[in-house]
């Protein structure tokens, strides 16, 4: 395993900085640049990165580089790279959704295509920003990689990187990325943001979150999630979405029936059938 | 504050177990008895009991009657008791729903109708039973009352127990209980529910949990809730569950009209006001 010269991380947050904390930590890079909208002096002092650049001319010198941006600004992103990236350097994202991530990648990308590997690290929590990064968020998570279109060198290298954070890493079609992440991820997104709001708007808003508990905490602690961010994962993934919201409200207008007809014992067959999966999935991860 | 003598726990699980250790820790009762379904041993070597009892006449010299069954055997509970207790004894039940209970309570507790005092502890958990109870349960946790018929002495005494638990007493009307429980608990309990047995009844059901990650274990924790004890509680206060599943399915239809003009604005207007309300509620919670 060689080491990285250079690792360039555009968008310095959660995931990216805990990636670079991790490859540095090991050893596996010398020195990491980061590129940010947001004022990266916090990212230096915390030692996740070395040095902050402006420019999309830092790119030239990269081996490899991560783009942990929301969704919606990978395609820019894309094209400002492409102007600037040598011959060698191994692209990788972090988009939580991944056929739109490769379309901008094809549309943008140009030469540099082939060295583009689609990763989505499933370690997100409801904190962001470079504070909350750690060495050992990847640890024992699951990354899922859609390579379908990438050059064998490059993909070699992104599945050491990852195993290197200590990541198990999966490969899957964008296609059913997209489809599965739309239900276990996406959906529940939804569906905290969506409760939460409609509580706040009404007008006996108060009262309801003053007799709100601990069951309520857990099941929105993705509403707190980064706004920016799943407004692009819900624009990128919308069909997915839309279909599993869908199949949703019917399953809610299934619950609603069973109330309507007073029926204890299918209510109570659902929620065994819920608790035994849910039991089981616990017991086997 | 005068010791109890007697406390009769009808029911010897979390709830039930956690109510009698705290005051047996305080020294606030002499003797715990415990009636219920399932063996009792447990619960007696855990010290949560000191006797156990597969007889109603066990209720005859209790002074202080605690029912902590699903509300769906409330109703027998308290014609099995109005047939042997004493006129002074304190009746208080800890179920989710209070206008069902308030009915059965009427309806069979004739003269001794006047001591019950209806009370919700807002301290569920997803582990249920005897071996999860605590002294410390009800720390800090709020209970409330709804005591619209009961007799000063009764609900001064109700109050007292509760707040040597630990618990800041509310008090409301049980109808406004239900509505707001309904709303806050119920509903998400529904929700998590629908969810897990949805993914768990699709062919890929397998796929879908094996990338499920930590937003799906928190949001989907309280689905690993006892099912009697919530079917019971659908049915109990099913007409105002009805209500919030379909105010909720019509904020989904909304997110899904959103998703459907790919309005990126207003989701992420949507998601701020939802992350915001929530950071609120924990900050002054």
């Amino acid at each position: 395993m060689q080491t990285i010269q250079t690792l360039l991380v555009v968008g310095v947050g959660l995931i990216g900085g805990s990636f670079a904390l991790a490859l540095k930590r090991l050893g596996r890079v010398n020195r990491v640049i980061g590129l940010d909208r947001n004022d990266l002096l916090m990212a230096q002092n915390l030692g996740i990165v070395d040095e902050i650049s402006e420019d999309w001319q830092c790119a030239h010198n990269a081996d490899v580089i991560l783009i942990a941006t929301p969704v919606g600004q990978i395609r820019t992103v894309f094209a400002e790279l492409a102007a600037q990236i040598n011959q060698r350097s191994l692209i990788i994202d972090v988009g939580s959704t991944k056929q739109s991530v490769i379309a901008d990648a094809r549309a943008s990308l140009g030469v540099h295509y082939a060295r583009f590997v689609p990763c989505h690290p499933i370690a997100g929590a409801e904190h962001s920003g470079a504070a909350a990064a750690s060495a050992e968020l990847f640890q024992n998570k699951s990354v899922v990689l859609t390579p379908e279109h990438a050059d064998p060198q490059a993909l070699s290298l992104a599945v050491e990187l990852w195993q290197a954070c200590g990541a198990r890493v999966h490969t899957m079609s964008a296609l059913e990325h997209d489809r599965i992440f739309a239900a276990v991820s996406h959906l529940p997104h939804l569906l905290a943001y969506g409760l939460v709001e409609e509580f706040a708007q009404r007008p006996e808003a108060e009262q309801l979150f003053r007799f709100a508990a601990g069951g309520f905490r857990d099941f929105t602690r993705i509403a707190s999630s980064n706004p920016e961010m799943w407004r692009d994962i819900c624009i990128a993934n919308r069909l997915n979405i839309q279909q599993e919201l869908d199949r949703y409200r019917q399953q809610l207008l299934r619950l609603e029936q069973m109330l309507d007809r007073a029926d204890a014992t299918a209510l109570e067959q659902l929620f065994v059938q819920a608790r035994n999966a849910r039991e089981n999935w616990l017991a086997r991860s």
